[in-house]
This record gives structure tokens, sequence and C-alpha cells, in this order.
């Protein structure tokens, strides 16, 4: 739901309607901090947000998210975990899981030093 | 989880913990937004938000959301709703309701004209 907007939003409608994964899609938006939903299975590269925390819930499945110097969580329905600025990250998953994250507008999903990721689209 | 640390926060295990309606309780920071999660029923009174949106999810139940000037949302689990910055809003459950709330650090549950709400303490 866009800035300004009354209306809600249904997790497990916006996820059925996603047909890739790791392609992070914005369902929501709080000020200037958007709410993002991914399908995601296997690894995902390494990378760091120097500027920013980012939220995980994960709403179906399980994902690991492994955070330098800290040991590996795995994370179920229901369980998030915050990976402070300035840390390197990895998530991972083993089958198709649905994550959602929470960060401010226009954060990359591949973090600030590799500019091919996504700050990823709106899923009206 | 608190800015910088690493961790996990199981919601249901939060949840659990909460003994008190409408009394919302921090389990995650982002930044300088705050995750709050809280039991209600019944009424809330209706309340304003002026410098801030406000993103409610339902986790268990069954939450009303009526906003001034749009039709009432009834939102069940895996639903979304974010009432924007400025708009009278009023929560409403009939039954005891579980939500997870998302706003900046510091928003009182009262809005801005009622000094007798809380901004919530932190449920480690």
């Amino acid at each position: 739901m866009r800035n300004g907007l009354v209306g809600k939003v249904d997790l497990a409608e916006r996820f059925g309607r996603i047909d890739e994964q790791w392609s992070p899609r914005i369902v929501a938006a709080v000020n200037d901090y958007d709410v993002k939903i991914a399908k995601v299975q296997g690894e995902f590269p390494w990378h760091t947000h120097d500027d920013t925390d980012e939220l995980f819930l994960v709403v179906d499945g399980r994902l690991t998210l492994e955070v330098e110097g800290a040991d590996p969580l795995v994370l179920e329905p229901g369980q998030i975990a915050v990976v402070p600025r300035g840390r390197p990250h990895r998530p991972t998953a083993q089958a198709e899981t649905q994550i959602l994250m929470l960060e401010p507008r226009g954060t990359r999903n591949t973090g600030d030093e590799d500019a091919s990721g996504t700050i990823g689209e709106w899923l009206d």
C-alpha cells in the first residue's frame, strides 16, 4: 500500500504473484521505509549495508542468516532477525522460503558494493 | 532485538509473555524505527499521529481498523494496513488479537494529543 493510501495487503496473495526468486517486491510503505517480500532459495552473495539495519521476518519456510561475527541464525515462520548496519551477511534457504524485509527506501538487496542488485519494484 | 545486536525474536514466544492488553512492547529495532507487538481486545480511542504513518500486521485474531475517510478494514492474520500520517483512526478487536506495529521510535499509542499513552517498553 503506497504512502497515503488506505487499504489492506494480504501477504499470501502477494507472495502468490511472485514467480522469481531473490527479487524483492515492495508491498507497503511507512514514511520513507519500504516493506518488501521475496521468495528465496539457495545462497545469496555476502553483502553489507553500511548505512542501515535490515529486518528479516520469515513468513513460510526456513531462512539461514549468516552474520559476520555471530553464530548463524535459523529463522522459521514468525521469527525475526535484524542485521545491524555495516555487518556482512548472507541469507540462504534450502527450500523455497517466503521472507518479509524492512529497510529504508532505496536499499539495494546486494548491498552497497554491487550495483547489479535491485531496490525492489512495487507489487500493488 | 536492540540495535546492533544479532539474534532472533520468536513472535509467538514474545506474545506469550504479554499479559496486558493495549500495551505495546518493543521486540526489534531497525535504525530509529521500533517493531512493537500488542495483544488487543475491545475498542481503542480514536487518535492521530500527525508526523508518521503507522503499520499494522495481524499475527493472530482479527483487527478492525477504522480510518477517517475510508471504509473500515478488517485485517486477518498475514494482512497489513498502513494508516497514513494525520489520519484519525481507531483499532478494535472483538476477540483478543495479536498485532505487530512498525513506527518511529517514541511514537505514542494514543497519538499526539493524549499524553496518557505509552511509547512501549522493551520485551527482550
